[in-house]
């Protein structure tokens, strides 16, 4: 299987390359652009990214920047960051990607346990993962030629702890429950839902 | 009690602006400006409908433009009615109107139960409504001086017959149970709620 994974050169996305490259062929798309490069903001440069890639079957978005700070920090402007990042970059992946993905291909995009359970400095986030998980439902139901979609959803995770002190009491996801998360989206048949892997 | 409504003059809006009325100072915002203009995609047109209006105790937001039409037109550029219009206009009715509204005072944004059962077209509002409701969950545990936050998530309503096509078996929520959510939410003690009225 041709796997695309968007934000490759992150925690998550080092971690599920290596581990994916063992059974299929991973191609590594960050903003760096060690292998390809996509700043998943511009909508020009993700088209450029799946020309690039030509036709694949699996794409995995790790990707995910929004505003982390203080809330009186928090205005229209420093929004921005999650709506145009995580939110709408991740969506412009998929209304961009259905037009290049394989029949009976998947998208599995990244949002996280922030939407229904907050924390400080952190509403930007649950408001792109909210609306991440809500496109995620129903884009389920228009994608054609058997195309799913997923999102994961984990709390913290364990190879991040410069977040922990944000996260009082929120048992870490482990590398390996993440990976599980990201199989059962890629690998199985189900499509809309949001997976906790935890 | 003085109660700020966003949308006045739309279906919602009308029909809260005339029960509320009986009981409160109702201020009546929209786009046309019969009593206060708003447009809640102009962060500049939100403060001056705060500075225009003065102290309030309450605000309700019906107002919550979005993209309706065919996935095959829902491109980066149509999803900005959702995000623009639904998502960051609400969003901004808050960041700003912290600032302006009494202690103990209450914001009431809508949704809508596209967030978790989507429909064929509405792509945009599940993403938006979403966001609306995850904001809400966070922006409740960072608010101030004992202001209040929640969202009111109706399905189809019975006064909108229009949209009764695009929403097969869903039962339409009656305009006194409209009027419940949003009084639970203005006048009850809960903070970061999805209420759904039904």
């Amino acid at each position: 299987m041709k796997i695309i994974i968007v934000g490759a050169s992150g925690t998550m996305g080092t971690y599920l390359s290596n581990v994916l490259a063992k059974e299929h062929e991973i191609v590594k798309a960050d903003r760096n652009g060690q292998e390809v490069q996509v700043d998943i903001t511009s909508t020009e440069s993700i088209e450029n990214m799946y020309k690039t890639v030509g036709p694949f079957d699996a794409l995995i978005c790790t990707a995910g920047p929004t505003y982390v700070g203080p809330w009186v920090n928090l205005t229209d402007k420093t929004f921005l960051n999650g709506v145009e990042g995580k939110m709408m970059g991740q969506i412009n992946l998929v209304l961009i990607g259905q037009h290049y993905i394989n029949p009976k291909g998947s998208f599995t995009l990244i949002s996280g346990a922030l939407t229904h359970e907050p924390q400080k400095n952190f509403a930007n986030a649950s408001a792109a993962n909210a609306a991440v998980d809500g496109f995620v439902r129903a884009a389920a139901i228009e994608l054609q030629k058997g195309i799913r979609i997923n999102s994961v959803s984990p709390t913290v995770i364990e190879n991040s702890p410069q977040y922990f002190p944000f996260f009082p009491g929120e048992m870490p996801v482990t590398m390996k429950q993440l990976e599980y998360g990201f199989r059962k989206s890629v690998f199985g048949a189900n499509t809309g839902q949001v997976i906790k892997p935890y």
